[in-house]
């Protein structure tokens, strides 16, 4: 339920209401939009009548039902209001949302070395990108393959990010880790086949740093937005949703099938800024780029793209790895994409 | 197999070489393209050895095999070149090819009447379509829906082309209807539940018009490529590849999934234009501009688009279809991704 | 919209109801079941209330709509009670249904040639098979795999129910060979691929054969059933339903995902009889007793299980189909459950 | 790789062969079969030579890869044995395996209360159960849905223990979780949504007690096998294979796609235990009993049911929850089955 104040309501009147929702066992949540003032309210609304609740106070202009199972997640939670999320990182803040420019995360699948994460580090900044990606805990099909360096990893990204000034993105695969990742990385990202590992999600909600959520390989867009909610509930509003790819009966050429489609689909579902990942979801270098394309002209708001020094000598994803030179021209032609949409970064992208 | 031609070779000397495959019982077939002529043989080619082949003339360069089940649909059958397909219409003629401008199809699901379907055609002529579409038989899973008009509907498209110059794209689901057809179509199409009829793409390989052939709801890559291949062994060249959306365990929003990574796919594996149709493949009309725009972004050859005046009372396909206005706005809009591609016609379409 | 005649209603007021039906526009179907006759109505009757349908006659106990889309097709259209098909053969009347014994349709992917068609038909009538199948016409994937033999394999066929008296069952693959079938065919089968083939469905829907119909490597339960729809209102009420695999995520061992499922969920959707196919559902041999076992102790009505004398030289389908003496092993195995569940035929069978 | 050793061989020599292995850095496992015994190696072995391996002992009969991705899930590994799962329970250890009676699990999807637990328990049992199944933790889609009662219902599934010395399967969600779980259940069930959480399963695989690893939603066969080789090559043996159904295009009535072909391709693929769960693998209590006889046909090992004292009534999954009145009439349906196969208890059970 969503309860819109009108505009110019008095602070006093809004804390007044939010207190007489909380006696009534109702957990509110203030969201400051543009142009208006909305309460969110989740709990046990299913009885209660929107007309009754908007007598509390003459500056309530509507009371609203959520019809999504989605509450927090869904569009209407804002009344419509595109949320973003900001993440500090040492060169700035880096806003990732509908009305910003393109947000481009590049970086090898895993960290490997000192040297080969920051010199791609270097290179993916020096071509455009804002963050850097890098597994230090890597879920592999089978436990005999490498399975990341872990905590010594994350001291690498920690290098990594103190000599270029990107942020990083990296993965938690475990509860107990997330303090060390956290110290660590400017955004946590859960992976595909976490998604629904909803003990990790209460627990990464109940952290500040903002959240980088795949979409598990079958899940719906309704489950992958619950998943959401896990997060939001838990209280940590910031939440990017990465597509990267879901599982279907062609496995052949592309190891995954890209779908796009979450991106206006999401759109009028979710406040939540989106991200794809062409890398994983098409799982070999070669189609990277149009993916990429097609992507922002179909408008999402970041890009996740794996670059590695040397694929064919990668710990993993080597086929899926665009290297640092074949990155620096895909981000020349992304820019003319991004350019016509109007999504590209003015002053300070190398590109330009 | 193919023999690769040098540069120069002499016609007689080409067929005396055509003769002498013919003569072991092979099916050489002479591709001309930009730079060299090479003969694509298909047949019982698995014992020939490449290096006796190229023993034959002094003028072969080299004699390379076709690793691909697909043989005449692959990239490497015309030697890694594309092809076009090329339709006569009373507008001139309009070419669909990887070098070439985009391609717009677009009209109703089904032809409805008169007024309606002439109406569509000055519509989306005039916001810079090149075909038109419309459904004289229509495929539908209850018998008790609306069926089509059949050879009526067929009238009225030929009506909608004399008014309006646009080229004619309508489907074909019985052979028996496939004459009748072809006398108002300038493009036949099969539609993706008859991607597997193989006894139909025999039948429609064997007369002249260009086939636009769906995808199938479960049909791999190599699925959809084998069927063009039904069409190609029984000698028509001019296959146009259209995706629209495949079945996956998702479809509470989406209807079905649009797997755009076709285009870079398919690039690489067949020299066959590529068509993408957001409007089955999403199924409502609120996706398919973000869609369309990625699709030209992605490197699409063409786009279907379903518009009809009236959606809301349209006989069928009503959710997914745009109207004349929306269309127009859309087209605009897609003008600025497809310049900025080098994509867009030049001077002839009303959005300039 | 069905009409439920009170027991021991008279013959001429059910025909005058009939009449009366008529009369408005509706065409309704009699259905004698054990104790009672029910009128089965197809038409335009969502505006008609069924309270005032009831006053045309005292002898209507009740008139209740059918809620699902496929009408003719669903349980309630015969009010609860299951059909059966009875296929008459020259070793005498067939039936499949869900109170008679299992049937099991045995025979190779194609008919090869006399010999092996004719000493197989011997090997599985004498295992306890009641059809034998084979293809004349194969819809192959590849243009260039072996196609079947068309119409003189038709002739074998033939042979091979005279030489043993089984009946036979083979698939069309086009409207145009309907009657030549036919003519051969004691049950014509539609394939997995033509399954949505709307105008072959309507045709043979039209003729007396009885029909197997495969379901379509991606049809919903609910698609096959409205393919089923379009046979029965064509007016061919002899429908067998055939799974035989969907496609899914994993076809690395099973070449399709066997949905045994299909089996409870039929017997509450639908009066039709149903056929299990664990050949094609699963792609090899190794794996066809054990669903084989499965599908009888579920409750499916036949089996169809390729047999080929020597599958390793098989011109099609060979790693799928058991030799002729695994089948008479897998018969008497089967006949363990068949027994067990009361489903075994009882006199004539080989195994008893 | 595994090392055969000839029938007869002497422990030291096993042992001297052991420890040849461990000084060239290799992972020997000796696994003790009815007629020999096998050492099984994991390791680097991709540059070993059979052969000359085989010259380390004239003991030695045979050195074979293990060509799969799996190793010690691999049947190779046992050199083609199957591997039995024995659980200790207050009334005696209960063995899951290939030649072994059936084992029946049921219970239902969340420990409710005392009273529920027990009564169910009570029930269950003097069915035939020989597992009581509860959900302490519960994954559940929506953060707002009833999470399951946690430590506190652990307590009464101990409860439940004492009162009818069944033993207890149920879930675990979260790594720090695991001790206080493994005091009270003898099976830990790992859920198809943390089915490739490989931090969990590498700890549960530290521990001792025997672990039911569920099927991924999307999980292949080859994904599954690779999560159990986490929990072997952590050093649990003890791992039964369950599968709950996939997902696939239709989900309108059966909400999985029930996969029982996973029966006979696990068969020749590993020698792990398989269980199935048709109340998951379905989602309806309607389609169960068909689903659990063809499950005991087709060869399952175990079954896991569904039961609730009042499935209309049900915290979580009462759609699919039988009634303990139609589980006991079920087990009197399933014996049928069983004993036709020769896989029902003999003695002890209720419903002999």
């Amino acid at each position: 339920m969503i309860v819109v104040m009108k505009a110019g309501s008095p602070e006093p009147e809004i804390a007044r209401i939010t207190e007489e929702l909380e006696s009534r066992g109702l957990s509110p949540e203030k969201i400051v939009g543009k142009h208006k003032v909305v309460l969110g309210v989740v709990g046990d609304t299913a009885e209660l009548d929107p007309l009754q609740m908007q007598e509390i106070s003459p500056w309530i202009e509507q009371v609203l039902r959520v019809e999504q199972q989605f509450k927090r997640a869904s569009r209407e939670y804002r009344h419509g209001e595109a949320s973003e999320v900001v993440i500090p990182t040492p060169n700035g803040n880096i806003i990732i949302g509908e009305h910003r420019p393109l947000v481009v995360v590049a970086g090898p699948c895993s960290v490997e070395n000192e040297e080969m994460i920051i010199e791609t580090a270097r290179r993916v900044k020096a071509a455009g990108a804002q963050f850097l990606r890098g597994g230090a805990y890597k879920p592999r099909t089978s436990p005999y393959a490498f399975q990341g360096h872990g905590e010594s990893a994350l001291a690498l990204l920690a290098a990594a990010r103190e000599a270029t000034g990107l942020g990083i993105i990296t993965e938690v695969m475990d509860s107990p880790d997330i303090d060390k990742i956290a110290e660590v990385a400017d955004v946590i990202q859960v992976g595909a086949r976490n998604m629904q590992n909803f003990s990790l999600l209460k627990k990464i909600g109940a952290q500040d740093k903002p959240v980088l959520l795949k979409r598990g390989m079958a899940a719906t867009i309704e489950d992958w937005l619950m998943a959401a909610e896990y997060i939001l509930a838990a209280g940590n509003p910031n939440v990017i949703l990465c597509e990267r790819g879901i599982r279907t009966f062609d496995r052949q050429y592309a190891r995954n099938t890209l779908d796009l489609s979450v991106i206006p689909v999401l759109r009028s579902l979710t406040h939540l800024p989106i991200m794809i990942d062409p890398s994983h979801g098409t799982g070999r270098s070669e189609y990277v780029p149009s993916m990429a394309m097609a992507a922002i002209a179909g408008g999402t708001d970041s890009l996740m793209i794996e670059v590695h020094p040397n694929p064919a000598k990668a710990l993993s994803d080597g086929p899926q790895s665009l290297t640092p030179d074949r990155f620096d021209s895909l981000m020349k032609e992304l820019s003319v994409i991004g350019k016509a949409v109007g999504r590209w970064p003015e002053p300070a992208m190398a590109t330009v």
